[in-house]
């Protein structure tokens, strides 16, 4: 509440409201047709803007994705994986409380678009090399916090660092893998057997709680 | 020989011969560049033929990417995936030779420009529900393939062909996800430490021979 009473008095001119409005649109757009599908036209059109209002925000398509990486696929990431798997009693139901809300979250929408990190990294790890660092800096903090959940654990405190990395590594795999298949099916099946069978091998190797 | 002797004349249009041409380039830029990122100018450039020529054989981008999935990233699953695995004294060693010979091949090249069906499939399996359906059918076929194979191993053969079905795929999941690991940080180590998993965690269920 103070926060809200204390804002700024609304503007004309709401540089940060129109910034918001430009990444949102751009991360649905990326998401859905892809970045290089995605012109500078239609984002204008989308948010219903002129191109001066947008270019003086970002001046290229470009700035655009990187400022997508970092202010929404990094979020969704952080949302999506890492603060339920940190808020969860142990490290395995954390997991499988990542795999039921996403495949909850396409059975009711009835469609996946896919893993924003994954979609983005694939279409444009090879374009730039800025871009590619996004992707991989992403891929990265995923991986580092679910290797540090797994210090938690039974047989994770007894592992090395790069041990846990590795297993964190193969989860963010299986993970995007399975949305991959998900993607090309529309279908949750491939997502519900990853999660049933990463469930079983954390229990085997004690790493679920 | 007797197919080289019966062949006809060698005429000055070579359909199949630029059919292969245009097929061969398509494959190689929508990996490297993606789909949206090809125009039909250049495929035409990168080939040196004219526009009119390659419109003669697909008359839109889209028939050539769907040209592309049949006859290019079908056979490359095939030839990577399935005939080794197939030919390999046992499933476990079949899947481990498939890992190190990727891994190999990424390792000596130096870069990766990630899983060809993958990338197709990411970027176009929303665009059009006849791309989706043909990244379906190669995944299908993959797994199917692995699903198949997986009835010779001692634990696979009491399986019901839903389990190996399970199995399959993701054995196609970790692999998809780790190559997608292994393009954005132009690494082998997810590669490694999928193959090394999927190993012991083979071993462990009776499913590596």
């Amino acid at each position: 509440m103070r926060a809200r009473a204390n804002r700024k008095p609304s503007r004309r001119n709401d540089p940060e409201g129109m910034r918001r409005k430009v990444l949102d649109a751009a991360f649905g757009m990326f998401q859905t047709r892809g970045y290089n599908g995605t012109s500078m036209q239609d984002l204008t059109k989308e948010i219903e803007v002129t191109g001066g209002a947008l270019h003086h925000h970002f001046p290229t398509k470009r700035s655009i994705a990187l400022a997508v990486f970092a202010e929404r696929v990094a979020p969704a990431v952080r949302e999506t994986w890492v603060v339920p798997v940190r808020a969860a009693p142990s490290f395995g139901q954390g997991i499988q409380s990542v795999f039921d809300a996403i495949i909850w979250s396409i059975d009711t929408r009835g469609s996946t678009s896919g893993c924003p990190l994954n979609n983005l990294a694939m279409e444009l790890s090879l374009a730039d090399p800025e871009f590619r660092q996004s992707a991989k800096n992403v891929f990265r903090e995923w991986q580092d916090a679910l290797a540090e959940c797994l210090r938690e654990t039974r047989a994770g405190r007894k592992m090395t660092k790069a041990a846990r990395n590795d297993v964190a590594g193969f989860i963010v795999a299986s993970y995007s893998g399975a949305m991959s298949l998900a993607k090309a099916e529309q279908s949750t099946a491939p997502l519900r057997v990853a999660a049933g069978i990463l469930k079983r091998w954390l229990q085997a190797h004690e790493l679920d709680r």
